[in-house]
């Protein structure tokens, strides 16, 4: 089973924020329904609009997300304490942050979050050195945060790792390193969980969908296990249980037949 | 540059059969411009209704078919005599005869028509013993299929090798033969061509569109050089482009931006 991280709420976005702002729950409640109807495992709920008000924000939305659904939510924020207020809020078994880096600071603020919690983390693959250009600087920094959740006491099946999705307009190589980077962890780490962001892979190009489509494909290929998507974009879930079916990872196509009778894609 | 060879001007379908038979050429006209219009290089053609009319109804296709794109044509036919009616009628550069197999009495048929026409030829990769179940099968009739196209003086640039799609609902296992096909063709014959007949890969699963874009996906990162498809289907020709782009085909994703902005995504 893949892990679905439904990312539409989110503030930072302008139709979001606008409902938001103007506490419009039946909006957010809808956005809810329509992405777990779609099969999504996780809401993720983004209130980064305006520093100033993202605690207030995200303790509301986590109410209203909360309230429409049985799923665990995904909490994104770079604020601690707003990620800390949403975890108050609502911390289901299966709860993720959303995300932390190996940078030292981001360690230190996210691991007390994770460990009081208990909950998932999601970590990219930069540390304080920055972004990796290479595979090899992402396999340096996997093998960093694996040994530092384990020296934490955090089983590795909490821990899902984000070998950094980079815009092909700018390199295609990176596509074949978030590829690498998959292979990687699932060989080395077969406990830990691969997470992408998967839409960076289009920015700066049209008709972004088909570039998302077909990158979700080899990465399923390779074996990822989750990705940030918009479950409700046309045929981004039906092309994910394709692909599933076809590496042999769907005995007799029953996931995917499922999921077609379900609406599921 | 990926050889798409159009499928849809097939009268096996019933909408075709029913259209050709009424002699409703602004019908064909039709389809043929729609496939151009998305970036099909060959148009195909199948009469194959009914084998007392066939013969007829090629020479009619042909003639409307060719007189609506300046595009080669495929030809498709169990029927020598068939194949050559469209040859006689056209025969531009890069016209492909669909197909042959390594069977000796198919084979015997289609090479002659293959020299005579001086055409393309698409092989299938099953012979006398029929349909391998195994890579290792598929490799050993590849091989065999060069050897002979090269004793007859047909440049390997001629051939078309199709390693078989089967429906993945019946034995995943073949979907990945299909591809490891492909990677042994490309590594061993790098003159040769690739051809897939995409759509077989879900016969019998829903929402097929999904399963034949992540299978048309996995098939081009592996290599694949040409496929018959409809390429109006929706976001067939997209996700093509977008994989190439991915796989570092395509420097700094100008073929992709270019299709975009020509409509044919």
């Amino acid at each position: 089973m893949m892990t679905i991280i439904a990312e539409r709420i989110n503030m930072t976005r302008k139709s979001i924020r606008e409902k938001a702002w103007a506490r419009d729950a039946e909006f957010i409640r809808n956005e809810v329904r329509q992405q777990e109807a779609r099969g999504a495992t996780h809401i993720d709920v983004n209130a980064g609009a305006d520093p100033a008000k993202e605690l207030e924000d995200m303790r509301w939305l986590a109410e209203i997300v909360s309230g429409a659904t049985e799923l665990p939510l995904s909490f994104d924020s770079a604020q601690t304490q707003v990620l800390e207020a949403g975890l108050q809020v609502c911390n289901r078994p299966g709860t993720i942050i959303n995300s932390t880096t190996a940078e030292t600071a981001r360690l230190a603020d996210t691991l007390p979050l994770v460990k009081k919690y208990n909950t998932g983390i999601i970590a990219l693959t930069m540390n304080d050195g920055g972004m990796p250009e290479t595979l090899a600087g992402r396999q340096t920094i996997i093998d960093e945060l694996c040994a530092r959740m384990t020296a934490e006491g955090i089983a590795l099946d909490r821990l899902y790792i984000d070998p950094l999705v980079r815009p092909i307009s700018t390199n295609p190589e990176q596509a074949r390193m978030t590829i690498e980077g998959v292979r990687y962890i699932k060989a080395k780490y077969p406990d830990a969980h691969t997470m992408v962001g998967l839409s960076n892979v289009s920015y700066g190009l049209p008709n972004r969908i088909h570039v998302n489509r077909a990158f979700f494909v080899l990465l399923v290929e390779a074996g990822l296990d989750g990705a940030i998507i918009d479950p409700t974009a046309e045929g981004m879930m039906g092309i994910m249980a394709a692909t599933r079916a076809i590496a042999g990872l769907d005995e007799y196509c029953m996931e995917y037949i499922t999921a077609a009778r379900d609406g599921k894609q």
